[in-house]
């Protein structure tokens, strides 16, 4: 076993590194799957795309860290957040030893967050599936960020997160066909929420609309717990 | 933005910490799910019992000084790695920051095993139900890993990763039962496992028992990454 001097010179010493959290913030529109960049100013990524990240300070969990990163810049508390995996290769940050805990977060876009993101120059919001190239190691992390998301989406009723309170079944199965990239038969998707019976109707149909308006269903957090206790899966 | 200077400061100097790397080593001997740990010599730990990790040096990842551990001691190479979580209370470590990331591996206790345990007393291996406190935060990471471990037994063919290559049915049921603390119906099990398709049979029976002789059977690599492209769960 090692010595306790050699473990104090390792830990107080020798080899520190700094620890990050990198936060892969999803968002849906309606159409596609988004994500939140910030414009990278540093060497040599300068004029590329970043996730939004920062340094872990001394008296804070990388959990804290993450959570305080999404609040300062996307001005939104009470976000839901899952911390992935840490990503460590050896040279992965230019101004030295830099290991990152990974986090993926779901936001709703609504206009208060549009606004937010109108008025910082910094960011901006892409659809995923137009993110090729991100500075430093970011564009793995934003694909292992993506791949646990639809994973997790098959599991556990995530997508309500990314939609309105209020929703039609046609914006839900559109949001689960573009995040997980599948197509959805339309009436076997409506059969299967019916028979999950997490949906509620909200009384309100859709107006101004040139076809026949769509009802208006809400996530029924009560009626989902009641359904994992006997075991829950959409089955996708 | 960060100044580039505050990012230098920070990762070079002020905000550093130590990363580590902590294994939870499961392993099934028959009867109970069993951890590998080692006895603590740091203060104010001296006579309890930890995991078994290291500090991530500086040209590895934490995958990599994760299997370092692993290879160093328990003596086999090749082993089942999964990264979980990382754990990073400001205060876990009494000789400083320590950011920890845990990983959880699957070993076959064979003889060659508990012979290498039993040459080295600074470790010792624990029915996992009989660990009450571990030193630091280890008991907190070891359950952490365990309910990792449960969920991915239900999802994944990783229960094979613990028994020896060649297993009868009942060291199967006995397997799922004991890590998953369930009880499961001998005939529907059976049945289950025949229409999964994913176990084959090795022709030899067991020898020298009291009753009637079972049939040893082995895991089918090739039949199981078949069912998978159809969409596979053991749905226990």
């Amino acid at each position: 076993m090692k010595n306790i001097n050699i473990w104090l010179d390792q830990i107080q010493n020798d080899y520190k590194a700094a620890v990050s959290v990198d936060c892969v913030i999803f968002g849906y529109d309606d159409q596609n799957l988004k994500i939140l960049l910030s414009k990278c100013d540093m060497p040599p990524f300068e004029n590329q795309f970043s996730l939004l990240g920062d340094i872990v300070h001394p008296n804070e969990t990388t959990d804290e860290a993450a959570y305080r990163v999404l609040v300062e810049r996307t001005g939104i508390s009470n976000i839901y957040l899952e911390q992935v995996q840490a990503f460590s290769a050896p040279n992965r940050h230019p101004l030295g030893r830099v290991i990152t805990i990974s986090y993926y977060s779901l936001i709703q876009i609504d206009q208060t967050f549009l606004d937010h993101v109108a008025a910082h120059p910094d960011l901006i919001l892409k659809s995923v599936n137009e993110v090729h190239t991100l500075a430093f190691d970011h564009k793995l992390i934003m694909d292992t960020c993506l791949t646990k998301l639809q994973k997790n989406l098959r599991e556990h009723p995530l997508g309500f997160k990314l939609l309105p309170s209020r929703f039609t079944l046609l914006q839900l199965q559109n949001l689960y066909e573009s995040v997980l990239g599948i197509t959805l038969d339309k009436r076997n998707f409506r059969r299967k929420m019916n028979t999950l019976g997490i949906l509620k109707e909200s009384g309100e149909i859709e107006s101004d609309v040139p076809h026949r308006p769509a009802k208006y269903y809400y996530f029924d957090e009560t009626a989902y717990h009641d359904r994992v206790e006997l075991g829950f899966s959409f089955g996708f």
